[in-house]
């Protein structure tokens, strides 16, 4: 075994499931169950604490898994904001066919939902402030694409991964490493080989902290660059962080008072929401990675929550879910009125979310791009802040 | 794109990596630096909040990273409980030929040691408690097999994984999902089809809290199966969960009064270390998903401590990182001292942790299997409780 990953292969095969499902598939075949026609809910019933909403991404790796399953899909669009309740997804379908996919595509929904949600989030608080995603080195790397996906799609500026072009048609972000300056053993030597040797449309944005205090290195690299220089980084270690506000304040006063006032200043390192509250006033940006890669989780569950009965749909649930499908209709600003799915809509301003995406396993609407589904929920975050 | 994530053909080109990896090799390059002989540590600086120790995990997917890389690696076994500051890998090699595995190899590590971490703390709390993982649905199906792995080398004594026999050698564990009830729609109906389908070896283990409450189900499922009853699972849903510790002890004392005290009781839903710590002396076991799986993260980084220069290695490293490539000796339970790599032992009694695993890109160690990384990782945290 190379590394311990699952391929699309497998994945599609049913192999990654919770042996209880291959168990529960054999006792309905003991029991000569071969039609159980249900209606099952994706929704949580439990956001992270202190999230009144969060995003619904993952849908389309979700579709391209259950392609070809005879089942019906609906689902509220990827990038959607959805409050706790609410269905996210409903899946129409005899059990059998789809019922050993349940811990795949709880998976995919549930972790792209949890690393989009953060990174929503963290743009909702910094807004026209620059946000890099630097998280691919929290997670494993057979992730990476899915994880710059979902923090790109989630509202990030730009992802720092060499492959996001490829996967994603978005030209990857990034500064420079502290490697740089200690393999060259100089920081202005650095700078000037690395703005050498770059394209021009490479931002040049130094690191200003390896070696010397910021505002020394920040100064100097100023100095070095002038005008090209588009900014500066300060990555500060934790142990010298007294008060980071402060530091990144001086640095910029000393930019400016030098005739440096183009320069702009990213912070990063550990950057979690109240950093940004704290420090969005001051700076350009912030390249943020471990908050958002190992973020608090969106807990999506899966409930049976209608069986098909004498040729109609009956609500049937386990204690504590409510029961029936469910329609959500938007009636402006995320005031959201919950509906059985098949009654009629409340008033005509309101909008019903969820739409059908797969139809007896064929996909049945064109499924957005990455930047689409960024647009829609800038759009949404935008409408939200001006409450 | 039907999944997006990166298959270990892609990692292993060193196509998984920031770009600003990419961007540092071609402005070396530009310099004409060809050789850049650099040791490399990795360490954490700062453990999640109230973390004396964490557990080094994912030693052996970086070695098949690393292999055929002209390289050294230097690491602590896999399982092995470090603390702050410790290097728990030391990569000793050309810069230029290693360089861009950064982001991969830490995510390997930060991933798995993040996971595996939760894992021992939990354990450590239940101790001789049965815990099972059943947090597959919490991740990307693409990690499947490498979750299962971090939490079972963790200290986990089931996972439910179905490939888990296949990948790690180790017999899936399960009970049954609601669904089972659901569908075949009477919960007695479903116990007896689901003891009459399955094998001997399959535990029964009954979820007892579908239709009706837990008190009622768990007897229904005792007076059923008698004997035959391994255990009960209850998974009380949130909105029902007043006082789950004192739902336990009277679905315990309802069976016991009825002569099944055999039956064991098993715990589930949210589970974290205060549940444990809460629970543990009522139940048999627990299953714990999500706190495992969407873990604190253990936040390795990865710093050039020394260079080689004119013959001899040199202490270099960034503001905030300990200069000095470094050997971690441990002196009886977790009592460790840091010295230089290249330095004497500080006295017999103590083991140096760090040990070769690649020399010259060829692993020169045989690695050890999931259950002996976990027989390790056990011994230590026993250890650590007779403190
Ligand atoms: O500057 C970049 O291009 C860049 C790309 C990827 C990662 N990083 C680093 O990633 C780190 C993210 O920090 P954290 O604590 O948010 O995980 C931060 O210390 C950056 O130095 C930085
Ligand atoms: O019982 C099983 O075999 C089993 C296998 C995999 C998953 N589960 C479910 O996984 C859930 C784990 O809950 P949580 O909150 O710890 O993620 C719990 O509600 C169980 O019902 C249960």
């Amino acid at each position: 075994m190379e590394f311990y990953i699952a391929d699309f292969k497998q994945i599609k095969e049913g192999k990654v499931t919770d042996i209880y499902f291959e168990r529960t598939l054999k006792t309905l075949e003991y029991l000569g169950i071969k039609d159980a026609k249900v209606r099952m809910e994706v929704h949580s019933y439990g956001l992270p604490k202190g999230y009144e909403w969060a995003l619904f991404t993952g849908l389309e790796e979700v579709l391209h898994l259950l392609e070809g399953v005879p089942v019906n899909v609906y689902a509220m669009p990827e990038g959607t904001l959805f409050k706790e309740i609410e269905p996210v997804m409903i899946i129409e379908g005899n059990y059998l066919d789809f019922g050993i996919y349940e811990t795949a595509f709880l998976g995919i929904l549930r972790h792209y939902s949890s690393i989009s949600t953060k990174a929503a989030r963290l743009k909702y608080l910094a807004m026209d402030k620059t946000l890099f995603f630097f998280g691919l080195r929290s997670l494993h790397p057979a992730l990476a694409p899915m994880a710059d996906r979902a923090a790109y799609i989630g509202g990030m500026d730009g992802v720092s991964g060499a492959m996001s072009k490829e996967y994603l048609g978005v030209d990857p972000s990034g500064t420079m490493p502290h490697a740089l300056m200690l393999v060259v053993g100089d920081n202005v030597k650095a700078w000037k080989a690395f703005d050498e040797a770059m394209a021009p449309e490479v931002p040049r944005i130094t690191l200003v902290d390896t070696f010397e205090d910021e505002r020394t290195e920040a100064l100097k690299a100023a100095t070095l660059l002038g005008k090209k220089l588009y900014g500066v980084r300060l990555d500060t270690p934790s142990s010298r962080r007294g008060n980071f506000r402060k530091i990144i304040q001086e640095v910029r006063w000393t930019l400016k008072i030098h005739g440096y006032d183009h320069v702009k200043i990213f912070a990063s390192g550990g950057i979690d929401e109240e950093d940004i509250i704290n420090l969005r006033d001051i700076v350009d940006g912030f390249g943020v990675g471990t908050s958002i890669a190992f973020p608090p989780s969106v807990d999506f569950s899966a409930d049976i929550v209608e069986k098909f009965v004498d040729g109609k749909w009956v609500p049937f649930t386990k204690r504590g879910k409510w029961p029936g499908a469910k329609q959500v209709y938007r009636c402006g600003k995320l005031n959201d009125i919950i509906t059985l799915m098949d009654q009629n809509p409340p008033t005509s301003d309101c909008k019903p979310l969820l739409q059908k995406y797969i139809e007896n396993g064929k996909i049945v609407k064109p499924l957005p791009s990455p930047k689409e589904i960024r647009d829609y929920v800038i759009k949404q975050l935008t409408e939200l802040q001006s409450s």
